[in-house]
């Protein structure tokens, strides 16, 4: 698995980035594993005639990247697969996308709250600044794993039953769904690559720094008026998502 | 713009949160435009009445995501709009999608060689690993502003030619279509969230740890035969990505 024939001393491409992709390459041909320790720093400088400072650098980068992990006093371990996901190009409910990737999902409402439209929810959702919207803040998990937290705001004027009825084992969407006046029939989504601050750390257990998958998505009924607007923030190493695209 | 009656000291709303979301209204808002200086930490915190703490984790996490920039003893200065591109779910020349947009366009050429496609370049293109294949690895720019690292794997099969002919004016997807048999009709595109090492930052020009939106794609002919594979790390804090879906 790592020996020294597999690192070109000879090519101008660094050690350490030669290092990264060597551990990659294992890791999606299955040779390391989910939950595997990395062999120990001392052993792959050894193995690989690399010093200290590239192998270190390599595993660093591979952690801030959310591909490895460290245990204190343990090691350092290959992290669980991303989850593939096709929200990108589809809109599914997040318990049928995880279910037929073959996790349960679970939901914690975070807040459910009834408030007026901040000056950038109201442009979103094409309202005037004060009207009232409806916010809910939802983790949402794969498994026992946060995967997402999403700041969700529905138009008051058309969802107002939302509020009372919607529980944490619903799908928003099939609610929406049920009503053809707030049933999403197409979204505008922008993606975007951030990192995570405390806020986002704290609730999905991850490092402070570490990568997120933003989508800003509106969601609009056949009429083209916005229902929803919501700000997901996904877990970068436990989140792909999957596009096919035609001409 | 910053007042203290902005900052609402009575909800469960961490501080340091409720003063980046203000700091990002003004952005959205164009109240704070591109290279604008921001009010130095000081001033924000007798403005605003939170403590130098606050207002410094508000700071540093809108730096780390990089929607603002710091200039060594000269201040904290709003970054450079995202460009918005349609990358996600289209087919594009970059040259194009620049132009769309009212940015000239650079590509400068890292890499141009011949090799034998190791066993990961392989599986996507669906060859032999030591099959011959062209790789091509190049740092692409809108205006001056380098934006996206792309390599890109050609089977080497089909795409021999192309090795003789490619300059970096050409769009190599223009090139490809020149022929029926190498014209990329359909793609299959994982969309991945990382953050920048050593590597990507020294060519990006951005600090280590920075937002990185990653796009690994495989581009196929008319008849499903994988031409090309690419992996493509844009800078996060310059790059946004629009799709819109329908049901």
């Amino acid at each position: 698995m790592f020996t020294a024939s597999k690192i070109d001393k000879n090519v101008p491409v660094p050690l350490y980035y030669q290092l990264k992709k060597l551990i990659m390459n294992n890791i999606s041909q299955g040779i390391l594993k989910p939950g595997d320790m990395l062999p120990a720093e001392l052993e792959l400088t050894e193995i690989l005639q690399l010093s200290r400072t590239t192998v270190r650098q390599a595993i660093i980068e591979l952690v801030n990247e959310g591909h490895l992990y460290r245990v204190k006093g343990k090691g350092t371990f290959i992290s669980q697969p991303k989850i593939e996901q096709e929200f990108v190009a589809r809109i599914e409910p997040f318990r049928d996308q995880m279910l037929r990737k073959g996790y349960t999902s679970k939901t914690i409402i975070l807040e459910k709250k009834i408030l007026n439209a901040s000056k950038d929810v109201a442009e979103a959702l094409n309202i005037q600044e004060h009207d009232v919207v409806i916010k809910l803040k939802r983790l949402r998990f794969a498994d026992d794993t946060p995967i997402v937290i999403v700041d969700t705001y529905l138009n008051g004027k058309y969802c107002h039953q939302i509020y009372d009825v919607y529980q944490k084992e619903h799908s928003l969407y099939d609610l929406l769904s049920t009503n053809r006046e707030t049933k999403i029939t197409h979204m505008k989504r922008a993606i975007e690559a951030s990192v995570s601050g405390e806020y986002e750390s704290k609730h999905l257990c991850i490092p402070k720094g570490f990568p997120l998958q933003i989508f800003n998505s509106i969601g609009l009924n056949h009429l083209g008026t916005p229902i929803e607007y919501s700000i997901a923030a996904y877990r970068g190493d436990r989140s792909k998502f999957i596009v096919n695209i035609s001409m």
